[in-house]
């Protein structure tokens, strides 16, 4: 039967296209009050998609973006003890703002096709990846009647502010969102050429420091040098929460961090890791971080501190000669296994509070917390997802980490016990969160054959 | 006769108000190339002013903003030898942006009496300041027939963006310019009780750090620790630009700074600065600077270093998580006597090259580099500012130094071998350069008051 759904699959390759455009066309930017219509209207959309094969769906309220929870029952034929490996399949519709619209060569939400990729925000992350599971399990429906496993499905429109209500929906549905693993498309592959499972990811923490002056913008020479500037003071306190090694200086930062083993650092040289064409993708003069770790290490398991964005005073055309009133600066944290997200946040605070030079106040904003993830290799459900990966794009999987943040590993842990089975599609360098977000079409239509081969495959395992 | 000129200007206190307003209402931002057309109105609205009182007057077209050049001729009654003392008046019609509109309780370009004063940009910086001059001649003309001085009149419209053409415009009209005294009204009281006559101001060095990394906008958790973050990096350079005792720390940038002799630190005590009520003006917690001089000392006679403005990466409310492409700081220093500012400028580029961290490029703009100026203050010009200010104010003056920049009084001394006379009617409190700015009405009659009993006392020098 798994033969006959692939083949379905092959001859609606386009058709498959044209229904991601749909999708893609939606501009649902959940960070952007503005657009809660159009992520009411991603939500719909999927929602159609499952009531259209005859899978059970729902759109479910939370406090702000609803999520989309769907089920197809117990799996074909049947089983002697009940419903066999049943898996959650989390994705999540919406997207990140667009950014400044000149620096895209096409349009964000106008999806284009160049060089055999469709460029579009949320092309990869995430409308794009997580549309191959919906897909596969429509193929199965349509040629096969039903699906070879129980599948139950979570589509958020939170993801990209922080997933506030998933811990609630959760909890709430515990019980019809029980499951053995959950699926999730929403990272990438090695490169091109090497698909991958990612079994560790990094946790998050978002700040945000405002600090603030004079009451209003003064004249920088009737004022300098009598008033402490808050642009000054923001430069200071972010250049204090770092060394000239690039290591964050914040008091006990290190402490929980779990260091590499001897086998985790070689297992991580033999991935075939091409640093120079990573280099190339970023557009950077060189690659630079942490002293004492390799670039893969410091990408996968090392703890980093970034400026997220920057604002005080004038910032336009030419020269306004003032102190500004305030300055503000968005930084954020990823952390790594085993530091503590709660620990790690206050003593960002602390360090903060103490770079503060006299003359200004600060108020600091903490936007996101979140723990970092690691799960064992060898399940039987990552022995299926490897071999669905190998079934869709040729190639057996590589096992790696990600730098990225799913502040959603955890709660999957915490509350349905299951562990996360992580297979991406998209290649690193697809401009996720940035200008020109592309996905391959042929990653996409090799995902959508993996998401249909999983499904077999966590059948009989 | 200077009695009934008095009179005269007592008798259209509110007709000037209105046509202040006049002024006031042209949106003649200099920095804003979209004001081009409003720019020239202002300036033809200054043209308009001589002609329709007689004085002989010229629009005098430059590169960019065009200028006013007008002359009363020889003066009434003549001279056994010559015309005698002749002044040039220079001021500016043109005015900084307004910024965030939000911030003026009445539009900035839409002039507004509360509390005795006309909040409008360019109210005091310099349109209202400048303005008295003007009116006092015609109130001269008007009443006397003619002025009992020759006075010369250079009003430009590129004072906000550093007076690119100015250099050219003294060099090309120095002889029809030639003068013993140039007064200018573009510096403030010292309170709103003490009227005052500034004899020294900064230089201004006017920089912008631009750090460019990765080629666009990078995911900060799959990029982050492997390549340097151009909003850490420019922290990190603007950080290492001062120490912790607020003192710059560009190589050799103090070597040439004069220091305060005994008598100066003695006369700037005995001023009667407020400090508490400076502080309230300024809204700040405290009052902090270069350790080991006062405020005061260190508005008037310290170097400064500001940062002006920062951009870099997301900034709109809530989170993008990126690892910026860019980072953009505005930087400017004041310098004193006998600081060179072409030596600073050269020493801040090396002190910031030597700042910027691996892994990113930096790109220095020069916006404006001006010394600074300090000038005697027993010449016979000076007595006849200071007795005027008295007879306008009902007080005598102060002599005090400023720390703003006014980069044309090097210019008058180099080219017309001319000291200036900086009598300045606003309060410091006044908001030039920010939201709400202000002009007391009452300073602005005395003003017309002062530079109507200057043009007679200085006759008589």
């Amino acid at each position: 039967m798994i033969q006959k759904v692939i083949e379905n699959i092959d001859e609606n390759r386009d058709a498959y296209v044209e229904r991601l455009f749909e999708l893609l066309r939606i501009r649902s930017i959940s960070t952007d009050p503005s657009c809660a219509g159009e992520i009411r209207r991603a939500a719909e959309w999927t929602h159609g998609l499952f009531q259209n094969c005859g899978i059970k769906s729902e759109i479910v309220e939370t406090d702000r973006h609803p999520c989309v929870l769907a089920d197809s029952g117990p799996p074909m034929g049947g089983k002697a003890k009940g419903d066999g490996p049943t898996f959650l399949v989390y994705g999540h519709y919406d997207v990140q703002p667009d950014g400044d619209p000149s620096l895209w060569l096409s349009p964000a939400f106008e999806p284009t096709v160049r060089d055999g990729a469709v460029f579009a925000r949320g092309s990869a992350d995430d409308k794009g990846q997580v549309l191959t599971h919906l897909l596969a399990a429509e193929a199965w429906q349509k040629v096969a009647g039903g699906l070879p496993v129980r599948v139950k499905f979570l589509i958020e429109g939170e993801e990209e502010i922080g997933s506030p209500s998933l811990k609630r929906v959760l909890r709430d549905n515990a019980e019809r969102l029980a499951c053995d693993y959950v699926a999730i498309s929403d990272t990438s592959k090695l490169d091109a050429d090497t698909p991958a499972i990612t079994y560790g990811t990094k946790g998050m923490i978002y700040k945000e420091i405002i600090v603030t002056g004079p009451k209003q913008n003064l004249h920088s020479g009737s004022f300098g040098g009598t008033v402490t500037n808050p642009g000054n003071a923001l430069s200071q306190i972010i250049a204090a929460l770092r060394d000239s090694d690039n290591r964050v200086t914040i008091a006990g930062f290190y402490d929980d961090v779990r260091d590499l083993t001897d086998a985790d650092r070689a297992r991580m040289a033999e991935v075939g890791f091409d640093e120079a064409a990573y280099q190339t993708s970023t557009g950077s003069i060189s690659l630079d971080g942490e002293k004492g770790y390799t670039t893969l290490e410091r990408r996968w398991a090392r703890p980093t501190l970034d400026v997220n964005g920057l604002l005080s005073g004038f910032t336009s055309e030419g020269t306004s000669t003032i102190i500004p009133a305030r300055a503000m600066g968005k930084v954020s944290m990823r952390i790594v296994p085993d530091q503590d997200p709660a620990t790690i946040s206050e003593a960002f605070d602390s360090a903060v509070r103490r770079a503060v030079p006299a003359g200004v106040d600060v108020e600091i904003v903490t936007h996101a917390v979140c723990g970092a993830y690691i799960c064992p290799i060898d399940s039987p459900g990552m022995r299926a997802a490897s071999g669905a990966i190998k079934a869709g794009f040729g190639k057996e999987p590589v096992f790696i980490r990600e730098g990225g943040s799913l502040p959603i590993l955890p709660l999957f842990r915490d509350i349905l016990g299951a562990e996360s089975l992580l297979m991406g599609f998209a290649v690193p360098e697809c401009n996720l969160h940035g200008p020109n977000e592309f996905f391959g079409l042929s990653d996409f239509h090799n995902g959508i054959k993996t998401a249909a081969s999983f499904m077999h495959l966590l059948a009989s395992a």
